[in-house]
């Protein structure tokens, strides 16, 4: 647990420039996958919206926040490939998903195509849509298999594939621009969710739908999300309820009774990220992933999942015999003040075969955190 | 319009306390039925949440705010005469008929009694849904017909009795008492929509289902909402994803992914709600749609079209001949600093047939706030 690393971590002036926008932590936080710690000016963005929402009434402060909102949908639409017009606010990924499969209409039984490690939430809400969720062939580590994933396509294709592209349960990247373009070959509708990928590695990648959330990598406010949607796909949506004339269509998807305070955080935190540079974000943090699993690997029993290069900043790890996931976690946080996240099983059934302990740190996490936890297991 | 008031507006000390206790407004805020003014405190604390989760961490600040979020239930319930138990926080009031929407699972094709002014968007979600809306019987301005229900219950039952207590486009107060007698003789649910009257009017009145939103007349934060449902039509209802064992069943339709510091926020509004006293708010509330209708008819040509003596702050006025309403609405924001709401014709319908124009002040509205619209129009 002493060894030093192989490469020291890059860009540490990301990781202090990081760590001093923020309020100081109370611990050692290293459970971005799970929620992020927002920005000062995020905190006080989405504060401020909501005092002006006071002085001026909720919906003329949202017309004042109008420009600022599109310039927000512009941006996000930018890191996924998208228009402004194609980008909706929701209130979180379930919500993007939901508002997607509302609008879709698909006929009860159509097949998706999922990883056998899908997010049991999806899949439960898959169902509740009538859809039947079939799998996409992986490897061993639960990858999906590119060239079995195109004979799929080829022989047998479903109505659309749902790719996760990191897994809340394992940090792996799926080689979502592969199965992009082999969705787009075979014409398939690829909808990626995003939820532990944007703003933690590259999203522009050629999907039909991408959707995420704000609190995560992007360290946004809890309680918004985003679902973007190209044209093509967006003009077989049936919305609940159409927008007036002139409006783009996904605008339709957008929740009228929402947290904008939130949206407003959520547009700050996006131009913090632009500012850092998702280069140099996404470098910094895999690296921060190649660490954790560098140091954490055997440490007092505990085994890594992720290929110890795996560019994701997400470790997941398999407890010895006989310790108990939760009360380890919970044993971190109270005697070492290290937040992390147990993972049950039932949290992608399709692939976990016992609970792990996943430790996720963003930017302003160092090798001293790392080193810490370590110590503590 | 300087006719004096047939009454003054009782409990000013209400007024005065409801004003100090909010940021100072830019202008008149005559628009709680959209969306009404936070207080200091509700602000602070959803900012004080929000910025927790940063030193925390987001699920650590939600477990230590855990006791307030389970009072906050237990007070909501107490409003809509259930328990702690049968409460869920949601996103809005649409998320609220959503999540039971889903949950209920009922055949395509059930027939859902709602008023012939019913809110657009929820009979768009009820046929979203595959559910057939067919009218309650009403009298002339949209009341429903308390002898007319119980026949349609007695001869040709639905499958439930969807209630908007008190509508979006009208001040109208609902027999929702009576009818959940009714409801519950017949053995037909009763849902309540209390969007526009939680913190308003009494709506502990023994409906099955009662959903409402927080930033209408409890002056909450945008962005949550409430689905309270009793025990024995929660038992009916099945969740996508099912609470552990142990939990209350309604726990299971709370979204994870949520705008927590908003509840927190509603939690403290609820709170402010209380100690000003429900029902000497119930009162002056009244008083002031009273004195709206009083100040306001015949105004310039506006016609008010609620009863005088109607018991909510709610009024809706019919412009003059060749008067367009959005325009009048924007000239009293502009030239006026006076914030109020143009009502479309879409909203309801059913039962518009052209705009109207929304007057909807809360507690800290003066006398004075309606001589000055008055004066305007």
């Amino acid at each position: 647990m002493t060894a030093p690393l192989a490469d020291p971590l890059p860009h540490e002036e990301l990781g202090a420039s990081w760590r001093s926008g923020r309020p100081r932590p109370a611990g050692r936080h290293l459970d971005s996958a799970a929620c992020s710690r927002q920005s000062h000016r995020a905190l006080e963005a989405a504060a401020h919206h909501a005092r002006h929402e006071a002085e001026l009434g909720g919906y003329v402060a949202e017309a004042a926040a109008d420009d600022l909102l599109q310039q927000g949908r512009s941006v996000l639409g930018g890191l996924v490939g998208m228009a402004a017009a194609d980008v909706a606010f929701v209130e979180s990924a379930q919500a993007a998903l939901v508002a997607l499969l509302t609008g879709w209409r698909l006929s009860p039984g159509s097949r998706v195509a999922c990883l056998p490690g899908e997010y049991a939430p999806n899949v439960a809400q898959l169902r509740t849509y009538g859809l039947r969720p079939e799998p996409l062939p992986v490897d061993g580590i639960g990858r999906a298999d590119v060239d079995a994933v195109a004979r799929l396509l080829a022989d047998d294709p479903p109505r659309f594939v749902h790719l996760t592209h990191i897994g809340s349960h394992r940090g792996l990247l799926q080689p979502a621009g592969e199965i992009a373009a082999l969705c787009r070959e075979a014409g398939v509708p690829l909808v990626l969710d995003a939820a532990q990928s944007l703003g933690h590695t590259d999203v522009d990648l050629g999907a039909d739908v991408v959707y995420s959330t704000s609190r995560k990598w992007l360290a946004g406010p809890r309680g918004v999300g985003v679902l973007c949607v190209r044209p093509a796909l967006a003009a077989q949506l049936t919305p609940v309820l159409p927008e007036p004339e002139g409006e783009p269509p996904m605008r339709a998807f957008e929740s009228g009774e929402a947290h904008v305070a939130g949206r407003v955080g959520l547009v700050v935190a996006v131009g913090d990220h632009l500012a850092a540079g998702p280069d140099r974000v996404r470098a910094r943090l895999a690296a921060l992933g190649r660490a954790t699993r560098e140091l954490l690997d055997d440490v007092g029993g505990w085994k890594v999942v992720e290929p110890v290069d795996e560019p994701t900043a997400t470790t997941t790890l398999r407890p010895p015999e006989g310790v108990d996931v939760v009360d380890a976690r919970r044993r971190l946080l109270v005697d070492h003040g290290i937040v992390a996240s147990a993972i049950g099983a039932e949290r992608a059934p399709g692939e976990l075969t016992g609970p792990v302990l996943r430790i996720s740190p963003h930017l302003d996490a160092s090798v001293e955190d790392l080193e810490a936890l370590a110590a503590a297991l």
